[in-house]
């Protein structure tokens, strides 16, 4: 293992973040130029945070600098991307805890007094989960708000960068799924020159979708350029964090749900079909099964808690009360909220908490699922749900034809048997680690008390699927801050789980994996 | 399909079931004549349910004696098996019904006043499940609670019959689980014949056990011939059903505890290791991975438990409370509550609701484990468990070695890539299994008010893995009868699905089972 290698491309990436942190702090002190006196705390703390982190950051590289080997390994690979995300969250994290410790005389019992929940709010913002310990978001100042903003926005950037453009080149993990249906690009040449020239495509793809989403906000009315740039950074990355406390229920606007509604969509989607798609090979696109399965999904189940939402009340999250819902505003509430929970952005419009049973069940099972392979959305993935369930029909005949060989297939690619079983055993694993999140995270909290299941179960699932909202005690109208600091700790392990896919961190517990070989 | 031969089976296994019937009339008959006037109702119960019973299935059986062909085939034996369990249960079920509905006038709101809560008593007995709608076991005629039992031991039989005997030799399902580190019984000529003497040797051990298990019991002085026969019935086949209101914690004895945790120990031991070893081959037996794991399981949680409970109250289900648990009783209630959670039996000798949580979540983790395959235990069974422990950690080796490949093993033997993928794949069907019980019960229960998650999972992961009690709602001092008829007849779905392998099941919704060809 080339430690120090890693550690220079880890100083690297800290030091690209103080240089955002120093960008947010750019706009912080325009703002404070312009009279908002709240500013002035958000300037110093980013500064502070950018200044200790870039020295930080500076010492890494220059002490792995001093390797000459210049060769990034797998299992190199695979240790500077679980450090990238685990460190990165603690340096991203100093903003918020700097900023807490200046205001401490005006804030007392604030949640960014604790490190730990610091951390689990930059993780939530890396890991694009968007699930917040704040209680009262619009008391922030707008340079901290935009810092976390901006979190989820490298956090989208890095996933697909990671998932698309480098791990399949280096033959890594979800390599084979994504080559079901949707071949990766392929070029002569070395890995490196391939790594660069998807990455500038996916680069390009992520930049005008932000963009686009930006405008298509603005163009609203609903929402200033601040609340647009936040939110369409939000989205792009299916994060989920606001600039509100009532999130997107706050504009109380059809437009804004409609546009978010279609930009969450697309950031759901496999960043290989864009990339495809730019390279004018529709068709390919259109007849991609695991775009049909996931649109099946979300139609399917919009219809369903829509005709469960029939006559009954509704609760916007900006306060508005539906006392007996139209066919139209179940409709609009259900389809936001089926698409935002889907693709693991998180946004809320209402308080779906009261939502009859069904829904919520419907609603908790799409979070397992998740949003396409090689997007920025968590879970199972569709791809792996459709190959799971295909699995399974084939086992049962397998029992009354035992002799029948028929090969699986997704679409008109055939599926071989080991990425059959990849598909099946990361299924197993998210469940089982949401089994051991809730549990802990029930332990956690069970010394105050009789854990509430409903709530540590929809927490554990809501980080690790990395959606943020959950149920009940973690609900639409509820924050992460009132979690002890185990829970908090645990719940910023399974956000990470479920963002670099499991077994990418699970290898590193493996004694195996450092024995150099 | 040839369905004229399965009715002329299903026929013979009613006729069958009316004549155990009769049996136990003979015994409630004697009891009455020794002057104990409730056994007289039950008497008139069995006779006219055997009537009953004997008719219908002289019926199905001279319905299908008019086809020729004598002809088992694959599917015609997975559609015996369903239904020699769905319409068993009701046979089996007649009996209490037509007692509570003679005892009209003395019995109000008795559970047994309904078909669907009789359904579930006597699916729960031929399941091995041993939940029970009864509050006041007490208060029912001997008879039937003789009945009750006969139906685990007759369902524990034919379920070693079944999973070690007859699908086996038919190549179906479970096969190669068996032969991953036992090898069945291979013989020369026929397949009839193999398992007519593979079955011959079954039942002689099956029928030792019993026969060991009432003497051991009865010399424990501390039960009747009456209880040590109903438990022993209960014990060799997993079951769970008492005749005391409080279970084993009635009596109150460790000689009772132990001998119990010797039965139920060995009745969760894979039968064919018992054919082994009657073949003088013990070496192959201490060698056996599953059986390793299994007893090491049982160990490690019984001592976890253990000292969760040092210094901790424990009630027993008999009434006596313990303030501080010392080192003896912790161990005492928590070795009999791992090996009889774990293996399926249910039995209980401690309300262990409100123990600690780490320890409720260990022996539901029990339950879901289960017992070694090809006994009568339930859940995903120690040897798939253990296969989908080693797939995952080879999942994880792939991830940095993506060329490496290297033989799964268990013990010594090398399990294929298809033995795998199935194995992992049931652990998922039971887990998915298990999320739509529980969502269905709480379902059904949330009409009337919010469902109790904590019952409602329990409920759903006791019944789908054959255990009987739960947490809560469920828990070891409380019974079924307050469930809705729709949760009991999901329930009752759910113990004949873990029942019978899941898989076993569920290939009758493929339309491709029905199709000729």
């Amino acid at each position: 293992m080339n430690y120090r290698y890693v550690i220079r491309e880890l100083g690297l990436v800290m030091i690209v973040l103080c240089l955002c942190m120093v960008a947010v702090m750019g706009f912080a002190a325009w703002n404070w130029s312009g009279g908002n006196e709240d500013e002035r705390m958000a300037v110093l703390a980013l500064v502070m945070s950018a200044v200790v982190g870039a020295v930080a950051g500076l010492f890494c590289w220059l002490f792995g600098n001093r390797s000459g080997k210049d060769y990034l390994g797998r299992r190199e690979a695979l240790l500077l991307v679980a450090l990238t995300w685990l460190i990165g969250a603690a340096v991203a994290a100093l903003p918020y805890f700097a900023w807490a410790w200046m205001e401490d005389e005006i804030l007392t019992n604030h949640a960014f007094s604790s490190f730990v929940s610091c951390y689990f709010e930059s993780m939530s913002g890396l890991t694009t989960t968007g699930a917040t310990v704040l209680g009262d978001i619009e008391g922030i100042p707008k340079g901290l708000l935009l810092w976390r903003a901006l979190t989820h926005w490298l956090g989208g950037l890095g996933i697909v960068m990671l998932f698309v453009a480098v791990l399949p080149t280096l033959g890594v993990g979800g390599k084979k799924l994504f080559q079901v249906e949707t071949p990766g690009p392929k070029h002569d040449g070395g890995v490196r020159p391939r790594i660069a020239d998807t990455a500038r495509t996916l680069w390009l793809i992520y930049m005008g979708l932000t963009i686009a989403a930006i405008l298509s906000l603005r163009l609203t009315g609903a929402m200033g350029w601040f609340d647009s740039v936040c939110h369409a950074f939000s989205m792009v990355s299916t994060g989920g964090l606001s600039t509100r406390d009532a999130s997107i229920g706050y504009y109380d606007s059809v437009a804004v749900d409609m546009v978010c509604m279609v930009f969450m969509l697309l950031a759901g989607v496999n960043f290989a079909l864009f990339y495809t798609l730019a390279r004018g090979k529709f068709v390919n696109v259109f007849r991609d099964t695991e775009l049909r399965v996931y649109i099946v999904l979300k139609i399917v189940v919009t219809i369903f808690v829509a005709f469960n939402l029939l006559g009954q009340p509704i609760i916007s999250t900006g306060g508005r009360v539906i006392e007996q819902a139209h066919a139209g505003q179940a409709l609009q509430f259900s389809a936001f909220q089926t698409v935002a929970l889907h693709t693991g952005t998180g946004f809320v419009t209402a308080d779906y908490d009261p939502w009859p049973f069904l829904s919520r069940v419907l609603l908790i099972g799409l979070m397992f699922i998740g949003g396409c392979a090689g997007s920025t959305a968590g879970g199972i993935k569709v791809i792996r749900f459709w190959v799971a369930l295909k699995v399974m029909a084939s086992e049962m005949e397998k029992i009354f034809r035992p002799n029948v060989v028929r090969p699986m297939k997704v679409g008109k690619s055939v599926v071989d048997n080991e990425t059959a079983a990849s598909a099946v055993v990361y299924f197993l694993a998210i469940l089982v680690l949401f089994a051991i999140g809730a549990f802990l995270i029930g332990e956690f909290e069970g010394r105050a008390g009789r854990p509430d299941f409903q709530t540590a179960m929809s927490a554990s699932v809501s980080t690790l699927c990395n959606v943020g909202p959950g149920l009940h005690g973690v609900g639409p109208t509820m924050n992460y801050g009132w979690f002890s600091p185990g829970s908090l700790t645990v719940m910023s392990l399974l956000m990470l789980l479920g963002r670099l896919e499991v077994f990418t961190i699970l290898v590193l517990l493996l004694p195996r994996f450092w024995r150099s070989d």
